[in-house]
């Protein structure tokens, strides 16, 4: 039987509105949050349940494919695809009232993802990506993706998370770069990789990944013309460091920078 | 005649719808960006346009009231009220195509300001506050505004815009506040101070303002129960330095690490 992305579509499209639901009914509402690791870093009931409710879609529709999630054990499947889940990306934003966390979907091979979303709840945006598939969504609006045509760091806007930035070897990394760069931006999360997506950013790097913070953002962007790498050239779906910029131009320039 | 601030929020109202739809109009479109000084600061066409049509509807409904706007020249008016009005507070936000730029807009007397909107286009919020109203609208939905109890830093989110604010001096007093934090995050611009007056955030510390950036979230956080002061607890509704707090404890944690 062929592939058929536009059922992958439809049952990620299925998994963003459940984890829409959820996570919208949970926002900026007082919640209980408890810690992974003795770092800050928040999980929500929110997380959980929104997972809950995307894998209770998979093991209806798509009971022998894997799942790589944030917040439940890793499901072996027997097929060849992978759903690799965060049903929250940015949670520090979600707690903080910030309108730019996201649900992020990926359908990965082993050669990587290939369909990806990227869901914003509250604004009702909806970022996709993958074979025949390059949109942005809102209620009934619709808009197709493309990544601008940057080419020289002087023209280009960056994007990370933290200024920190991993290590303080990668932190100094990421800072050459911005330095290099006309506006250096922060705070944004998985809308970062939408953004560039989009159209309205030119760069955006990070460190410290995991593969569910990446795989639906490699999918959204390169289906959008863009480039994802870690910083050494090599694949970013696994987590790590990322590089993902809006030409082969800038982004040679950046990893340039990166290493040098 | 008595001041009826039902009728200058309903002027305030109009002149935010107003500005809302020009600032959507140009949102994630290319723009024509031009910079008022040698440093990289983005004025658009929709900058322009949005405070023109504010004020328009003053130079309708309030003419004998003084303008004080980023965009256009003063205007001295000859009673006791002042508007001061910020198109797109947040212009880097907004040509990145992001949801966290607004429409400020206050009146202010000889005492500071009275009466405040943050206006957030994209999502559709309004955040007002003034004599009888703390309000925070979208659409049909409507919550009332209040800021949360925290008392000490070590529990508190913290929001500046840029993580340099300002000269060498005010970032180092901003990171010995930030590093006594729970959580740090950047890049929000007028938003922050509308997720510290709805109850999600608990310090904005900013420097380098202008009157316009912080009259309109002045009125709006004092009517949520919060304070703003500059960082020596002085009037911040001239500009210069700001510090927003959820509570009088972390209002004077906060002063005692910026003036430490």
């Amino acid at each position: 039987m062929d592939d058929d992305f536009t059922e992958f579509r439809g049952i990620a499209e299925r998994m963003a509105d459940a984890a829409r639901d959820v996570t919208l009914r949970h926002f900026r509402t007082e919640l209980r949050i408890d810690s992974k690791r003795s770092d800050f870093d928040p999980v929500t009931a929110a997380d959980r349940e929104a997972e809950a409710a995307m894998r209770a879609i998979l093991a209806e529709t798509r009971p022998d494919d894997g799942i790589l999630g944030e917040e439940a054990a890793t499901v072996a499947g027997t097929s060849r695809w992978t759903w690799v889940l965060d049903p929250i990306d940015g949670t520090r934003a979600f707690i903080s009232g910030m309108p730019t966390w996201g649900v992020l979907i990926a359908l990965c091979d082993a050669g990587g993802p290939r369909l990806g979303l990227i869901d914003q709840p509250f604004t009702g945006e909806r970022f996709a990506g993958g074979p025949g598939v390059a949109a942005w969504t809102r209620g009934d609006a619709a808009r197709a993706l493309g990544v601008r045509g940057t080419t020289e760091l002087a023209e280009a806007t960056i994007l990370t998370t933290f200024p920190e930035v991993g290590t303080e070897a990668e932190a100094a990394a990421f800072h050459r770069v911005a330095r290099a760069c006309r506006l250096t931006r922060y705070g944004m999360d998985c809308y970062a990789y939408a953004l560039l997506a989009a159209g309205h950013v030119d760069l955006v790097i990070e460190a410290g990944l995991q593969a569910y913070d990446i795989c639906a953002p490699i999918a959204v962007i390169e289906a959008a013309g863009g480039i994802v790498t870690d910083w050494q050239g090599g694949p970013a779906h696994d987590g790590g460091t990322a590089l993902a910029a809006a030409t082969p131009e800038l982004h040679a320039a950046a990893m340039d920078l990166l290493n040098g």
